[in-house]
């Protein structure tokens, strides 16, 4: 079973896989599966994934056979076990709990050549819905504080796999970045009794100098202190706390947004690899008056990032003034949409 | 001028660098400058860099002249600028201030093909003997609040230039890191009187499950909760909060096990990129008591981090035991230490 060990002085919980111990050799060379392989992820391979926990599938057709349309498997090497106790517990000053979580898999098209950008609308609203339904899920098991949902796009951003695919980690404990979106804005709250994204986004939308797309639930824009070139965020216009528990409509809008600002990303910079973290609100703390959701974009240019992960300190070398201009001016052909 | 913004959430300033912004043709195939063309940092080259502000020189010889062991010159391309007040200010909510500041690069050795663990020790020496003065000699500008200084080792990990070097860039802020590590240890006093690091040491030196190698000053382990494969630290023995305030022994000893732990990174990883970053204790806050100075290795393994800059969360496929007892078991060569 892995390990959640936390950090004493950042107080960063993390994953510690025991029992897949990788050793020095493991790290030569790993790369993205290259078209003409093999993909456990296209239609009729669908033996060589674990079962499926929740499928898009065409009338009539029975789980695990091929005529599926989206899928969400368990991860085949989990980072976290389903099942069992947290176990909770010291070793002298350490602080550690059993590996307990979910770590899953949603295929998002059963194409293996579509993207997000490139796939047909209902496809990507297939996915917004998928990670609803996930989360909703998930939020049952009374051990889980947070679900953590992510995609990896391209090797450079830590994709395995080049069959389009979104990852979802339900968890014990709470992400730090999600702890500390949780304090900042709360303190934010205490001082103002308003919801610091629903200032922000006034303040943007007055400005519009780092919008680069609207539509009638959201706004994608540049955020003010971007830490990477082109990093993006996609937010609903209205105040809204938890992700899963939106209508009908704001996920037909929101898909709609997320296919235009992929596309436009991948359009300006000759489709390079990202990174989208979902920043949904916790199950488990009160913050409806004040934590609004939002999705992050952070595409992953070459030579970015160095030693940030030790100081917590960013260098963006492209203003996010400049990066909205070039991505909001970008033709986008109205018919891929 | 660049510009240091504040992210409203997470309380993370940025420096953004609005004069040299990059346009997205900028981020195609930025490369480490490979063997066999021109190099900058070459004895000879001095024009092609700023005036040295510090050097290790053969006697007799004359600044910026080529007789030089160690030099230490501004950033030809400086993230901040060191002239001017700091115009802390807001635009709406947000909260910024001018890039003021210093960005430095030390030249580690005037062998293009050397480097920390394959120079001689003395050249190691004069390395952290620079990072000492060049912190001591920025610690006089009252208008500073911290000097990081860290190394960015190969294409991977961020490196342009291939000759061996490290950076420092003096900040009016406090990078998040550092306060992170300031309020988790100052907590973690506030509850035993100890510091905790002091504590952590007695501890892994009691298990030696961790270790990786000791010396009369100082100890290198694998940390318990560890973000990376093989990520280090070199932690002093007896508790010291400032690194520019130690006697000569301990930057004999440091200079020591600094190059004996990138040799065993080194062969054991097949000289893999990696970030040294220094976590050093702020000029500003009086935390002499529970602030314990270290130096953080992070090597940069292909494919691993991903969403973890959008989450703070981080999966660890190698248990820092098996990392340790790895490398500790390296036969090193005495000779070439």
């Amino acid at each position: 079973m892995s390990e959640l060990r936390k950090d004493f002085l950042s107080e960063r919980w993390v994953i510690i896989s025991t029992e897949r111990g990788k050793r020095p050799t493991d790290f030569k060379v790993e790369k993205t599966k290259r078209k003409g392989g093999f993909c456990p992820f296209d239609p009729g391979n669908e033996k060589y994934v674990p079962p499926e926990i929740y499928a898009v599938r065409k009338p009539g057709s029975a789980p695990n056979d091929p005529n599926w349309e989206l899928r969400v498997v368990p991860n085949k090497f989990p980072a976290l076990g389903i099942e069992g106790e947290l176990g909770k517990r010291g070793i002298g000053m350490y602080d550690m709990m059993n590996g307990i979580g979910a770590h899953e898999v949603i295929i998002e098209t059963p194409n293996h050549d579509e993207t997000i950008d490139t796939m047909p609308l209902h496809r990507v609203k297939n996915i917004v819905i998928a990670y609803k339904e996930r989360i909703a899920d998930l939020h049952k098991d009374r051990r889980m504080k947070y679900v953590l949902v992510f995609k990896n796009f391209g090797a450079l951003a830590g994709a395995s796999l080049e069959h389009s695919h979104s990852q979802l980690i339900a968890l014990p404990i709470l992400p730090k970045r999600v702890s500390e979106n949780l304090k900042g804005t709360e303190r934010y709250f205490g001082y103002r009794d308003r919801c610091p994204m629903c200032d922000m986004l006034q303040q943007e939308l007055y400005s519009q100098e780092r919008i680069v797309e609207e539509n009638d639930s959201f706004v994608s824009l540049c955020p003010f202190a971007s830490r990477f070139p082109f990093e993006m965020q996609i937010i609903p216009r209205e105040h809204q706390t938890h992700y899963e528990q939106q209508d009908e409509k704001t996920y037909d809008d929101f898909a709609k947004i997320l296919k235009s600002t992929i596309k436009r990303l991948s359009k300006a910079l000759d489709n390079p690899p990202y990174n989208l973290v979902l920043q949904n609100a916790p199950f488990t703390e009160k913050c409806d008056e004040y934590y609004h959701w939002f999705l992050e974009i952070m595409p992953r240019l070459t030579r970015i990032a160095g030693f940030e992960w030790g100081s917590g300190f960013y260098i963006n070398p492209t203003p996010p003034e400049e990066a909205a201009k070039f991505l909001k001016n970008l033709t986008i052909d109205q018919e891929e949409l």
